[in-house]
């Protein structure tokens, strides 16, 4: 497979098409997430009522589920609209925000991942914690290297028959049988908000013209680290950097998807 | 009318001024939206408690109602702060955000619309479905050019007795017997989110120093477009876009509000 | 005390252990807060809801209560995180934003008051209405100058055993014995959101690292200021301005520090 071919393919579908992603999400990055979703060609609606989200499923092409700010409201929700994506057969992200953190997200993330999301996307020490592998999270940050938790990123894929990206330094992308690895990004992407979340947010954008889950998660991560390389080499500190990032996203060519760095894992010894 | 020598005037009042603009709005854009308040000049106020709405709306000078996240509680104080400010002679606007995408968007912003808002202001997708006329509404986004929910906006204008926004490629402001266009803007406005609630929001700031709603409606559109055109000229993208253009309302000078496209509309066949 | 040097072996601190500031915040700021305390080397978590509010005290260095956008959940949710932080023993930061401009601010204000917070920190307006001095507060920008709300401060930092701050043009800290005062910043950070709710959660971070409150809080107060200076020379206006303010946090070094103006207040009519 061309991997950056097939990114720079999949990247210019979003851009033809501008898929409506619905994300239940975060108050924190919620403003920068649809910027995201917008800078890189998609359509975002953040809609969390539980008197609409389901109706807005039928019009949405992909959703994001992502616990950054839970409460029992916004968890109702989440349930309600993962189950309506399951049953249309509509791709849907969970984003398992500061598992391992609090019993309540732990617990909430995994009730989420049991209904089945197309992809879970989450730092290492959430993954090792919905895999029940986990050590205290420390709060959103992960305390673990990506590396650490993709044994039990693969196990999580082959339990619940989804993708499972954990992203870090470089990230991992498993369905349990093929893993792929993205070694895109900078340093600087730990040092703003929203990263995670518009990571997980373009994965859904991706899912939604895409056929290969595990290849859409990967190239979305891709097409985010080669944007965050980009804006980081033009910005003097963090406040430049996130917003360096909208216009890189938004700016993104082929020269620069030639960047990109996807290669397949050996399945010993990752 | 000196349309231009008017929209400087009416900019000029709002900065010696500074009127509180109390705005019940949405998680995605309250931050940029209250910025955009404080960049033109006016002074912000995000309270929504149903505990406290009511009394906040005694000492605001407009009110801004945005549904863009609703849900009950939010809808709530909507409703008991729109009525305490009929009740007390306070201009108000309302934003039906994606009315026509569910039925409880729909339902809310009509039934926030027969509380007799001062203004509306929505695009074309969320106008037709106000009054009626909807076909589907693609999320936040519009599936139709503002020209053709006119004669819409005319007719919900005259039946509520306030003044209709229209905004897209070209603005149409109603009071159902008059109608002003602004030809201001630019499509990178299209590619961040906050720009329809921050229009509204100016709304309100223009409202609260000006008697001819009509006019100040339109005053602030423009105002906001003329910005919109300066800050792209200087931006690679959206994410350096939308802060240049807090920049921009910030300079707005006499010059540049020569720019305004202001022009009355001639009622056959618009 | 020298304080340069101290602000400066504070900071530092505060970059080498990142300390996880836990925020219960408003909707408006929540974003550049938590940016701010990431420029700063601080680890945000913004945690709120009652189910986990507690147990994460129990991770995190210091806490944030800041009631922007209150309302019944999210302030149950701030008397138990407070409550944990007093029985921990770790240190927590009250915001009262708004304070006096409704009564259910006020009163939710002093009850959380009343908890004890390591410092309070507000403008004047908002300290004279804790303190029981209040006229009318105009939203959430203060009616009155710091200066006039230092004996007020002074007071109540005696009466509940705390500190508090007076932000201003002049910033005032008071623990009720001595008085320290800043005189650090630029107008411009009247001009953009999150200013104030930035302080509280740097103040936040540096109560983590040092044990002398007074002395963490000005310095802490010193540190945006001085950041606040740099980011308004580079800036033609306020949507510029708010994100040099992260870059310069972000770059602060020795020679910056240098610009801090602490002094100590003579006790008499200040």
């Amino acid at each position: 497979m061309h991997y950056r071919a097939e990114t720079w393919a999949m990247l210019q579908r979003v851009r033809e098409r501008s898929p409506l992603v619905q994300s239940i999400t975060n108050y924190v990055s919620m403003d920068v997430t649809a910027n995201a979703l917008l800078a890189i060609g998609a359509a975002p609606a953040m809609v969390h009522a539980v008197e609409e989200v389901e109706e807005f499923v039928g019009i949405a092409h992909a959703l994001v589920v992502n616990i950054g700010t839970l409460s029992p409201p916004w968890v109702d929700a989440m349930r309600l609209a993962a189950d309506r994506a399951g049953s249309l057969g509509k791709p849907w992200v969970l984003d398992p925000v500061g598992a391992g953190a609090t019993r309540y997200r732990t617990e909430t993330a995994r009730e989420l991942a049991e209904r089945r999301p197309t992809v879970i996307r989450g730092n290492a020490s959430e993954i090792l914690a919905l895999a029940g592998a986990a050590q205290a999270t420390r709060g959103v940050d992960s305390a673990h290297a990506s590396k650490d938790a993709v044994e039990s990123a693969r196990g999580l894929a082959r339990q619940l028959g989804c993708v499972v990206a954990v992203t870090g330094a470089v990230d991992y992308v498993t369905d349990g049988a093929r893993t792929l690895s993205v070694a895109n990004g900078d340093p600087m992407m730990t040092r703003v908000t929203a990263i995670g979340c518009s990571a997980t947010a373009l994965v859904g954008a991706f899912l939604a013209v895409g056929d290969d889950a595990l290849f859409a998660t990967t190239a979305a991560l891709a097409a985010l680290g080669v944007a965050g390389e980009i804006a980081a080499r033009e910005s003097p500190g963090p406040g430049t950097f996130r917003w360096r990032l909208l216009d890189a996203l938004y700016q993104l060519d082929e020269g620069a998807i030639a960047g990109v760095r996807i290669a397949q894992q050996v399945s010993f010894n990752v």
